[in-house]
């Protein structure tokens, strides 16, 4: 066969829904030497990893680190692990992700019950009891950060319905880590899982999880065998414990990123990030308001990483995308499930959080907006961005 | 918390069964900016990836491609798309990696029979057969190179039983892939799952798979869902497919790094790949004799990336490969399942199967077994080795 060139790719603005920018020593990081997956350094840098993400998810949990696989994979192991077949799962669904864990619990063999949320929306705590109809639950499943609509979901009073129902909560904090508080430990979360091209700006290829106690205790108890092996963590706790009983080969180069991205994350301090990522995002609200374009999630209920944007009547929405993409090398995504088409949704993650990076996106979007004819004054978007 | 410092890693010289060394320019390339997983010029390096996973699988199956998970990820891959509950699996285990494929096999829900053969020989097809004991197969499950034991299996004679048996043919190519052939199209084999970090020299994280259109046909005939979500290879062929319908975002540099090494093998040529494997092989194990050391594996049954050898009387290998790692910054490989404690396993795979590394293992070896009191002479086994 003929074999391609050497591959060169472009350098991007990332402002999607991830992965977000990758910083350069992060890149460097990824760039160092393979060591073995058992040598002396790597368990080091494994150790230091599993701190990290301890810092990160502002939890004690002793089960924490990052599994070999994207957000999905973290995902599948909170379900394998905590379902046995039978176990009742409560899913609040309001958006791709929701509707991800109801089918994940299903293929585990759970009794899924679906509570069915609006999307764009937080879910509404007492629409979730009415879904549980009085029944004891195993697992209750929100989304912490929906990916698919920019919507932040309140914890707290889902953790008291699941207090009510006798269930272990899982959250999804697949583009909350990082950018904002996730509080695994002080909101009761007891089985959570990320992904790290989001607010941690560290390539795809990991998904930090971790498991409370009484999720360990769980696993523990179970009956049956997890049904997946790539995925069972008593088996993986023993690879990335004490024993380092070989389990797999964990991706060594990626882990070094990894690695670099939370030692960037802890040293701006957590508290920092949080309100950058607060602060870029209302600016990114106010000038995108200014365009003459409607933000679909209230302001109380925003995702500040996310913000999700309707398409005006008349735009071609996947023009635009085109045009940002040719003329500034800026991306931003387009809608996903029930978004497809009729909205836009603009990442402000991690890296990619900046000052810059709002004034450059409201000045190509006004300047795509108006090659299709739609007025917006993109002076008037910057000085209400400046504003916040 | 206290932030960790920027960390360095060791240059080593990898001769263990895996990762292997990986070239700069593979590197690299994992240093390259990353850019969005729905990306037209991402798309692109996909298509490449595949046609070239293509290549080194010697196939020209349609449904070839890179798992966002490790080798064991591309194992459980091939068996939950293959299994439905009840079906019958045949399994020879003659290695770690067969006793993996069987427990992965029960938890997919397969009434599993397994044909032990001996660890360090290549298994008996007769004995699968005996196992078989006249039912009928959905699947056949064998090792093609044990990475535990340095075993690489003859396929023909398994297809040959396969046939008999009414089954698809699952071949583990983890350790063969890019430094043997594997022909899979010539060979029969219906699915076959490897790794990047062995003859291939990327880092670890991806697992190519290949499935036959006859494997294909069975998971398209399923009556129950695929009991993974995140390893479905019907939402996955969506993704990596002209539809393109987002599943996961795949592990992006990673993904460069696999392009690169893909090419460096092809480049090279398959033909003169696999004879700089066979002929650095058989001038290590020239000069393990000759170092007085005894090779586990009959000649003819040898897998030429990785060599097991078994630890003299009187010696502590793990003394052994502390001092390889500490004066030579050298790592070999410990014994696995049945060989742990007893024997080393010395990989010469990909971009570490040089003259070179020969040399320098067998000058290392020498004088770790020197220190222990075991009488070897290096002179010997260099000239053993450039005899060959």
């Amino acid at each position: 066969m003929s074999v391609p060139a050497s591959f060169s790719v472009p350098e991007r603005i990332l402002m999607g829904p991830g992965p977000s920018h990758v910083p350069a020593t992060v890149l460097g990081a990824l760039a160092r030497p393979t060591i073995g997956h058992l040598d002396p350094e790597f368990l080091a840098l494994m150790d230091q990893v599993r701190d990290m993400l301890r810092g990160v998810f502002q939890t004690q949990n002793q089960c924490t680190l990052p599994m070999s696989g994207t957000g999905s994979a973290g995902m599948e192991t909170c379900l394998v692990n905590l379902v046995e077949p039978g176990d009742r799962v409560l899913v609040g669904v309001n958006g791709v992700f929701g509707t991800r864990l109801a089918e994940v619990a299903r293929r585990a063999g759970a009794e899924v019950t679906v509570a069915e949320g609006e999307w764009g929306r937080a879910l509404d705590p007492a629409a979730l009891e009415k879904a549980a109809a009085g029944r004891k639950y195993q697992l209750v499943c929100v989304v912490h950060a929906e990916t698919s609509t920019g919507v932040l979901q309140p914890i707290e009073p889902i953790r008291q319905l699941a207090d009510r129902l006798g269930a272990l909560l899982v959250a999804d904090t697949v583009t909350s880590l990082g950018g904002v508080p996730v509080q695994l430990d002080a909101r009761g979360i007891d089985a959570s899982y990320s992904g790290t091209q989001k607010c941690l700006s560290s390539p795809p290829g990991f998904s930090p999880v971790s498991f409370s106690p009484r999720a360990v205790a769980k696993l523990e108890a179970r009956k049956t065998p997890v049904q997946s092996w790539y995925l069972d963590l008593s088996l993986l706790l023993k690879y990335w414990g004490q024993e380092r009983v070989y389990h797999h080969t964990a991706p060594i180069n990626s882990l070094y990123g990894l690695h670099e991205s939370l030692r960037l994350a802890l040293a701006e301090g957590l508290e920092a990030r949080f309100e950058r990522h607060r602060k870029h995002a209302a600016a990114l609200a106010a000038g995108l308001s200014a365009l003459g374009l409607e933000l679909l999630v209230p302001a109380a209920e925003r995702l500040p990483p996310l913000t999700l944007v309707s398409v005006p009547r008349g735009i071609d929405e996947a023009k635009v995308r085109k045009y940002l993409l040719e003329e500034f090398s800026l991306e931003i995504g387009g809608g996903l499930g029930k978004f497809k088409g009729n909205a836009w949704r603009i990442g402000l993650m991690g890296a990619s959080s900046t000052r810059r990076n709002v004034s450059l996106c409201l000045t190509a979007l006004g300047q795509a907006l108006a090659a299709q004819g739609h007025q917006a004054s993109v002076s008037e978007a910057l000085a209400a961005a400046a504003a916040v």
